[in-house]
């Protein structure tokens, strides 16, 4: 079940970085929604803006819609790889990169599609973006916001990660689940799952650690919200009315401008100048995709 | 399905703070394997360790044993509620505490148990220790330990929060799940669900976000271990054959020694003494708690 | 997760038929239900109506509730095993009844409890009627209504199998999911469960199959309902806001009064009179159990 | 969840009669198995035969597959729908046939896809048959074989129903779960989720309901099997070895060559000749869909 995310509104992906098409299906989307096209477009632009891979994508719609407004059976969509250049990665045919899944794949399944990162690629993303596009106007008022908080340095010759933000606006207090079904432990899920990150924290996250009580706990005002949000709008996993508030650190981009040493199937260093083509930092992306998942944890609540 | 954790080994728990009793049903358990009952105890006795509330737990199984034998069908167990005071919470009916879930269950359901936090309590996690203690004995050789590796400055009038480390040792590489059941995601989730939980990373975790790439990659030894763990012993969601690492934050414990603010339900602000025993500090406790659910982490993985 | 029924209202049961108890756990059901505990005692004495067994089957409420009201954490019961006889069961040790479950568990796990068959008893079935007649008084003013529609011949040496028939009405249009959770489909598979059952039919059911066309559809009325009700309230695995009617056939009990051919583990056949409290014919008792399951279906596409 | 089948083995499905494509993703199929495309297809035309709607059945495979090898990554598939002539339904908009879930959809949804059925369509089980081909591929050397073991009497004007009949062989003791996920109410769920499927029975099934306990019961042989079948080679929810057999009966195809009453959605009854192409009998084309469902139970099972 490791291709679904979400219990009642539930997206199942597929698809492979350089194989046919990327894409998923969307059940326990609500009927009768009128879908803004136009709006997934641009979470869509966002996701490419920076990228390395450069193109268009263009989202097919095979099923569940009917005049861009939902029947409340199941909506396919698929978007072809049209930009592939997968001889960029004959080097790495048996050879597996530092910092990425190419050997925890081949360990897994004793095969793995070696180019580009197959079904471990970022590319894999995109069709989150798509359902948390079509999740977000599901929610709706409810709004999500995500910006780069922090950026590592970085000089000409090498890669880095950094630090996105999130603020959830407009959820009323009630939503989430006690016990194992917390709206923060489903938010850290759901953004653990995003490549390359690396921690999340609510609120005040690992600071509140070094505070006192007397300074963390969050006092009343008498209509129900609070004068601080150290907790970050949650509490025992259930909103409290306050914004939702949330951080997830991502590691830089493992793959390096510079010869590294890889390691073959039989046990060898070999040293290679990785091709295809890499970002050099991916937090700016990573923010329309800490939207998508955290649109879609919200969604899988609320519908 | 908020109370129930897990796909193949399944623990599903119950029970107020101060009702009859706590208990779960653990589904999935192998059978024929002889329970350690001591090794349970002893798990048990180091969350009791400084609580407030000193009580024996005696465990109370009603099914899935023969002759403390596992027979595959499911392990139901009970601790009863012995040392209870509900009288201590009297004043808190209709009245919610700052930093606490009585609020947001209101919220959600409309009625809530206000004695000791009713199921919000972290008297909850006796049964997540138990199946924990029972999903170590499962996955052995693979073996988990917790520690206190950060703990908040504490004046006498206060109460402190910390950080506890965890490291999972034995597990080979390839165990996880791509995508939306990575192991990272699934400890993230399993961690965040742990009351006062404020944040959770893997390996360098946030530090990563200020590293160059060609500090932060993990570099390869010929056996395919690599010289450096900063990724937490995990690549693309599947371990890596290396220590499975990670660190979880905790507020400070919520109820102060002085009076506090509470918000009653007419909306008035009313200055209180919280009754009921409390801890100070509930970080040493934490770590056989995030120990118990890693264990149903990687025994979900596991069976 | 093959002790758990139900996705949004679930039971988790448990218990061995000669253990310390049957129980289970009821997760979802909604809150500030006052629950009617006069009707629970009313369905478990139908349950033992007739029974070899006879014990009084008395609930102890571990969780969920206060003052018999539900708080919308999970309701926890237990049923303790009074009454047993374990030693009618010594000569069972390593011998398999023809007709019963006995070398199926044992094939599966390499254990099973011989006791009065284990887990695979219809004491079981208990905690169903438990939670059933939770689900009744969730989903009123649907109301259920089993009872025996064939019963098969007996003479005194035998025992002997049935039909129960179900009618479920005051259920709306509109419930029940397309495609694979359909609602016939899922009242096929609970009534499958329940011990003994060999068919499930939905209203003419397979007599259909000799039908022609234009005798088999139902013909409209004007409002909605039809002239007559051969699909058995269901069209396309949603409900058509006429009664859901359906059939369950019960094979005879396997346990014979003469004696019978076992199966030794050694691969002997041995002759013995089981030993142990028997029934005739369950049929009778099997009414309230059907009715358990079909509530607990409806519960789940309702709340 | 509704359009989700399995749950280790996965199935979800998309698509409507008359829209762009139906299709599926498999989740769970084991990496490194050779598919053999021509049993595929084989199959989906087993699925045509006698159909009313002749149209190649085209399968295009976006994702999983390298060089036609499983790569343990989900397994997305598309059948464009090429021969669609949607102006044959324009009469039925906001008009519901007798016999169909024209009424039902839209008393969930408030919206349904008029044309040719949309979701609830037969045309929907074509991807439930590429993926059982998949199915029976992963669990050889266990084989399925369905026929049809009666079919409805017809004369010119009108249509029929029937049974079919389905085995299951080389199918090891100790498979199924007992409890609630038993194999034969597994396999019940699944042939009660195909369109026109009105009963299910596993062996001698309704007619136990008549048999004396004596005749009922399977006699063993020394070797573990039985004299008889009638239990249909499964005992407390778990395979004993023997073959597993069931019979599922179908009521006759809803659509007559006649003119039928339709209600409309102000409460008319208007009488309507229905266009589209229609099959005056379904239940040869059943078999396949029923093998192809008892692959997907039993995938379920064995990965």
């Amino acid at each position: 079940m490791s291709n679904t995310f979400g219990n009642r509104f539930r997206l199942t992906t597929y698809g492979e970085s350089h194989g046919l098409a990327v894409g998923g299906i969307i059940d326990g989307c609500p009927a009768r929604q009128q879908l803004d096209m136009e709006a997934i477009r641009t979470d869509l632009a966002r996701r490419r803006n920076g990228a390395a891979r450069q193109e268009e994508d263009e989202v097919e719609w095979m099923s569940g819609l009917k005049d861009g407004i939902t029947l409340g059976t199941p909506i396919a969509f698929c978007i072809r790889n049209k930009n592939t250049r997968p001889e960029d990665y004959d080097m790495l045919v048996d050879c597996y990169r530092p910092g990425h899944a190419d050997y925890t794949w081949q360990q897994k399944y004793g095969i793995h599609d070696h180019r580009g990162g197959g079904r471990a690629s970022a590319r894999e993303t995109v069709a989150r973006v798509v359902a948390g596009a079509v999740a977000k106007q599901v929610i709706a008022p409810v709004e999500i916001h995500a910006e780069v908080a922090e950026l590592g340095a970085e000089n000409d010759g090498d890669t880095r990660g950094g630090i996105v933000s999130c603020r959830i606006t407009g959820l009323p207090a009630g939503v989430g689940d006690p016990v194992f079904e917390k709206l923060n432990a489903r938010l850290a899920q759901a953004m653990m799952t995003i490549p390359s990150a690396m921690g999340f924290e609510m609120g005040v996250g690992f600071a509140a650690a070094a505070m006192k009580g007397s300074e963390y706990i969050d006092r009343w005002n008498a209509d129900g919200s609070t004068k601080t949000n150290h907790c970050g709008g949650v509490q025992g996993g259930i909103s409290n009315g306050m914004p939702v508030e949330f951080r997830v650190a991502f590691h830089p981009v493992p793959t390096l401008p510079q010869p590294v040493e890889c390691l073959t199937r039989d046990g060898k260093l070999r040293t290679l100048t990785i091709g295809g083509r890499h970002d050099r930092c991916q937090v700016l992306r990573a923010t329309v995709i800490v939207e998508a998942m955290a649109a879609l944890v919200i969604a899988d609540f609320l519908v």
